[in-house]
């Protein structure tokens, strides 16, 4: 710290962190392009023809300041998720939506849970605000409710957090535990429900909406089927107490217009994002079969990846060196027992038929 | 406020407003279509051509999140600008970074400075933070830097907010000035220096570079002169342990890959710049000689839009909602004695032309 200026004292006390490494800096660091890109669940299928149409269609325009109140987008997300429209927030990604909800119910030293292992960007965020993480194990590669809710009764935390389908193990939960789980928090304490990537999920997977229940708080996002990432576009669905409250303190004009242009073009074409879960059902499929041919474990997903066990942490991190060795970009989960797996995005065929003879060549030496 | 949960104190407190209503929103009530949209000094050139060729490029490749540490971006902006690469935060556009650096240096409670009726959007994130405002008048219609400096050194702030050039009015500071209003800063405040015009000012407006002083954040933008609003890019300039800060707390994927690919490109074609910058060096004499024939005064200007002086504020508030009857977007200071102006972007020859017109049909019913 210089003496001529001080942060605050949350600033001070957080250690330097980054949530992710992007495989740019890992070509930047080896001095070598990736060949093939399946570490960061992007989806490989591109985007719908008709939302680069819009996006195109919106460069031509992007002299003028997108509308902050998102109003073309959200209205046509209301009427075909069928909520109000006062029920749904922007946001530049599922990302900048975690940090302002954690900012608008979780002061310094409130209590938050999540599962340990879970989303490193929530965490982020979390400890960013100063607020204080509790951490429960994964039971069986999912998202431990019980444990959770036990946790949650027990020290009433400000927001506990869930993704269904889960990342980084792809796995899901039934509706009707989440429901559950819902019916038994206590007062005080909010669901932050991370539905990333909902779009693949199977049917008892899905939870209905019903946003008359407060303590819901879920998160979507135009980053997985939809193809946008790069574009930095997600929503929240919740109470409109809570979208109202988020206008106080969010950034109003954050959300740029290509992507909002680009993301109601691509709700407009179901037929795109239904061919891209079709191919990612059938991609997981063959990644099973390889994965058998290989002696490897597949945790069942309801993602657009899956994760490959191989028994051990040291075996998949051995695993990830040697395909990063191929310029092939994958990452694993972080924490024991889950770093026994290197986890693979679902491309198309072409990608996955590299992958596969990669995964032929170096699995064997890895066993 | 639910039983069912609780915001933090601060956002519980915290009032029910929006930094700008936006044109949409006008044209959604009106149910009418905007003729002419210079409220917003949005630049009415558009990109350059470059920048439009690798955006639409980058749309194809938005299925590829965008690289979170701005590489290609920012090594080019310090090459460019002569500053370290580790002395460039990127943000989605200035809004973003005022933000985050409230939160980096201004604790709930904690004293900001600015000048009344300066840019709201710093307002909207400071008293979102839970810190406290304190307002100095415009003197002359320019930022009192010897006011704001006597209230910095009684107050010991930890931050104080200028523009140069200033939005509304559009003046600016001498360079000089600003250097010594640096020189007088006590410990433990720093400037927040918004220079997202900087493009328009004059030779002695610009601030040299000395980022070897730690009290200094600049703030820059590609919204402006290089017409790209909509994009959501901007960049600070601080010595690196304040960039450094900034990475513990800001959304790592934020900026969108279209505007850093569409960024860098416009960086590379300074004649594009060059040309808006002298166009709308020629609309400002335009608009000063049709203000004259008018019987308005003009302040003058170092940015892209012009404020027409119509002598009080009732006339201006007349003038503007005139101006909105016959479908011409501007907008007005908020306060006294700036409210006097309605400020109108600087355009292309025909659009000045068609606003000429008008302006020549309502001033006279005004005055």
């Amino acid at each position: 710290m210089s003496a001529e200026w001080s942060f605050t004292r949350i600033v001070e006390a957080l250690p330097p962190t980054v949530p992710f490494v992007p495989p740019e800096a890992l070509e930047r660091q080896r001095g070598r392009t990736l060949r093939l890109r399946v570490g960061a669940n992007e989806s490989n299928f591109g985007i719908s023809p008709k939302a680069r149409e819009a996006m195109v269609r919106a460069v031509d325009q992007v002299h003028w300041y997108n509308d902050p109140e998102g109003y073309e987008l959200r209205t046509t997300l209301a009427r075909s998720i069928g909520v109000d429209f006062e029920e749904i927030v922007l946001g530049a990604g599922i990302d900048e939506l975690l940090g302002l909800l954690v900012r608008l119910f979780a002061a310094p030293g409130d209590a938050v849970v999540t599962s340990l292992g879970a989303y490193p960007t929530f965490n982020f965020h979390v400890e960013g605000y100063g607020a204080v993480l509790h951490k429960i194990p994964y039971r069986d590669d999912r998202e431990d409710l019980p444990a959770l809710l036990a946790k949650v009764r027990e020290i009433r935390p400000k927001l506990v957090y869930v993704a269904n389908p889960d990342n980084p193990m792809g796995t899901w939960q039934q509706a009707d535990a989440l429901r559950s789980f819902i019916d038994e928090l206590p007062s005080g304490s909010v669901l932050l429900l991370d539905e990333a990537y909902i779009d693949f999920a199977p049917e008892e997977a899905l939870l209905p909406l019903d946003l008359e229940r407060g303590q819901v708080v879920r998160l979507r996002t135009f980053s997985k089927a939809h193809g946008m990432a790069g574009a930095r576009i997600g929503y929240g669905l919740a109470q409109r107490e809570v979208v109202a409250a988020l206008d106080k303190v969010r950034n109003h004009f954050g959300v740029n217009r290509v992507a909002q242009t680009g993301a109601l073009a691509s709700l407009g074409d179901q037929e795109f994002v239904c061919s891209v879960v079709a191919q990612v059902e059938e991609g997981k499929k063959q990644y099973a079969a390889l994965a058998a041919e290989l002696g490897l474990g597949m945790v069942p997903s309801a993602t657009n990846f899956v994760a490959l066990d191989t028994g051990s942490g040291e075996r998949a991190r051995r695993l990830m060196q040697m395909l990063l060795a191929e310029d092939v970009f994958v990452r694993m989960p972080g924490v024991v027992p889950l770093d026994r797996c290197i986890r693979l995005t679902v491309g198309p065929a072409a990608e996955r038929q590299a992958i596969a003879e990669v995964l032929r060549r170096v699995v064997p030496e890895v066993a």
